[in-house]
């Protein structure tokens, strides 16, 4: 199909198709003259994945160039996809001491690998954010985010698709990008429905205060 | 003590103090005479609540307005304390159809509430953003999230502070923001984590492909 084809099939402008070929996140098609080139259906479905990570996905143009590099040259362990994943959304930390989060994993048994440490400094900042804000969290609750989030990935890793890696790239970064906003609201949707069970609407700030 | 104490005391400069006083982030001090003020430790928490809410909090001034506000003004049930927070830290959503919102919650016997309905809207969102990519879940994936988040929410709020209304708006509205990512980067080590021991470093893709 012509560019203007490719266009009305996706829903994506031509000029915005055209960026996207300049800034090489879309291949090239094939030219049939010196002006017009022929595209098919792998374009219409990677325009669909530039669109969610960029979109939705909230991505930098390099971050998703360097998700799209990974699906077409993936690495070849199933573990350092992940690393892929986590280097192209993750955001740049403040912090590069992660000693305190290094000890914490290792109190949860956790393996300390230096190559994840993107993440790593990314929670220390989140903790030190805590810390500036004077938030102490209530006792036993880092125990409980570690419980579930660690039952959420056993899931999430077990569905992991291995008929090819770019399918698994694919699965792990939109998974890491698009599922993250589904968690947050039902996170916020769970405490009103819990907040509602356990007060009501009509109970009173105090009314089960301490004696 | 006078603002330029106030401004050694919580780290924060003097401009940026006065801006706060504008924007009525900050009450004002006690006027000793035309053009000077008392400050007290009052006001140095109010700043550290503020570089919170607005730091790695990430809400606009006009949303930390909301959040000061009732704080000084606070909701007299729990669970419209809840909503405040919802209100403040959500982003306006995109689509307001939330009726496939409200039939999985529906399937999950939750209440539907339409006050609510903010946070619905943001879940309908994401859930947009995962068709618009082609992405589907894995078997089980929702009722996996909706069983975690809801244990983590019941913990989160039977630990809500009830000793005072402001307490328990301050603990609802950073407990939302700054956990978010501490959350988050749980999530993604708990899955860097789990690979590690699901496959390996070395294990490659296809290795337990279907035969």
């Amino acid at each position: 199909m012509r560019i203007s084809e490719l266009s009305r099939e996706s829903g994506v402008p031509v000029a915005t198709i055209k960026f996207y070929l300049r800034e090489r996140l879309l291949p090239d098609g094939v030219l049939t003259s010196a002006t017009q080139a022929q595209y098919d259906e792998t374009h219409v479905a990677r325009l669909r994945l530039v669109r969610a990570l960029i979109g939705p996905g909230g991505l930098s143009i390099a971050a998703a160039r360097s998700v799209i590099e990974a699906i077409e040259n993936p690495p070849s362990s199933v573990h350092d996809l992940l690393g892929v994943a986590a280097m192209a959304v993750g955001r740049p930390a403040a912090h590069h001491d992660h000693s305190r989060v290094h000890d914490l994993m290792r109190s949860w048994g956790w393996q300390v690998d230096d190559k994840d440490c993107e993440t790593h400094a990314a929670l220390e900042d989140a903790l030190r954010a805590l810390d500036a804000a004077g938030f102490e969290l209530p006792e036993g609750a880092m125990e409980v985010y570690v419980e579930h989030m660690r039952a959420i990935a056993a899931f999430e890793i077990a569905a992991v698709p291995n008929e090819s890696a770019a399918a698994a790239v694919r699965y792990v970064v939109l998974g890491t990008l698009l599922i993250e906003p589904l968690i947050l609201n039902l996170r916020r949707m769970a405490q009103q429905e819990e907040s509602a069970r356990r007060f009501g609407s009509v109970a009173r700030i105090g009314d089960n205060a301490p004696e």
